[in-house]
């Protein structure tokens, strides 16, 4: 961090697709990065072995989880293998608040739900070097069968047909110069004149 | 520099208060960093000792600078003491080509109207820590009477007004700290997806 001039943290949308290594950019930045905070979601689906409530997911039933859509509880959501998966504006907001830089790791859709609702939201894609790197990532984890594997792919390209709608672009080819590159993006960001009207009113006072 | 898939430079405009320490960054920015080019601007005046075209400014007769004002050779323009400044479109538009990143160290009114030309351009304003920092250095420099200075300082004021329309803000309170937030400016301006249209369209074939 340079020049620290503002208090107030910046929304980072985080997007990419599956096997880019979004997930692992993500988890090396809370730890390395004391100003960082990753966004809890919350689920209708059930806890897993090992998961715990509040810190891998907010759990809720469904009918809680349908109350807070209605109620304007969440940034955004979207049902997935019959499950609700969402962003809880409350921690969201409260963390903003407390000059947290928060990032949201989250799918396209979802990151253009969050532009309408916080235009001041900065959206970074994570892209591979290639598609060819995605491939390579999906069958090193060896944990799907090569159908899915294309699937996946397919679902790679249309996601990438909505980057042109992120702020940033940011390739995953070295993974410390990826986790560089998007510490440099939250680090600009707060030196958006958006975060720094309270410093700009104060120098004229 | 980190991940650098652009090859695109972008189109940097730096304002900020008279004495605020602009000059003295971009300076510093070209004398240590390549990939940038600082504009040279086009004058109706006349060269002072030791002015060279070309380097100091391009010069021109006021025939020739209204008939590039006509013909639409000038991102920008304005008269100030009775003579014409203003930015020449070809040598922007050329070292973007060349993969550059360009500085215009222009004024608040030069700056809006480049946003009108280049919507894609990065507003940077350079702000004083407080107020009292410019007339320190104002009166500092020696070569004007205090009542200039404070003239200066009410010009200062309404230039400070229109910084929210900036894209970011860098406060020098820290020459050193000052270069490095511009610099990561410049750096993350090259990670926006304007810049990687050509990548994100080769991913896909």
């Amino acid at each position: 961090m340079n020049n620290k001039i503002s208090n107030k943290g910046s929304l980072i949308v985080v997007s990419g697709p599956s096997g880019v290594g979004k997930g692992t950019i993500c988890g090396k930045l809370i730890e390395k990065y004391d100003n960082v905070k990753v966004s809890v979601s919350a689920t209708s689906r059930s806890p897993r072995v090992g998961e715990t409530d509040g810190v891998s997911y907010f759990f809720k039933t469904r009918d809680e989880f349908v109350s807070m859509i209605n109620s304007g509880e969440l940034i955004e959501y979207n049902e997935y293998n019959g499950n609700f998966y969402g962003t809880p504006k409350a921690y969201v907001e409260e963390q903003l608040k407390l000059g947290y830089d928060v990032i949201l790791e989250i799918d396209v859709n979802g990151a253009m739900n969050v532009k309408k609702v916080y235009p001041e939201a900065v959206l970074v894609f994570i892209a591979p070097p290639t598609m060819e790197t995605i491939r390579e990532r999906l069958i090193g984890r060896g944990t799907e069968n090569i159908e899915t594997i294309e699937q996946r792919i397919e679902i790679a390209k249309k996601e990438i047909l909505i980057a042109p709608q992120y702020d940033y672009i940011v390739i995953n080819n070295d993974l410390d110069m990826a986790i560089k590159d998007v510490v440099m993006l939250i680090d600009a960001a707060r030196l958006r004149v958006c975060n720094n009207k309270e410093f700009i009113e104060n120098l004229l006072k």
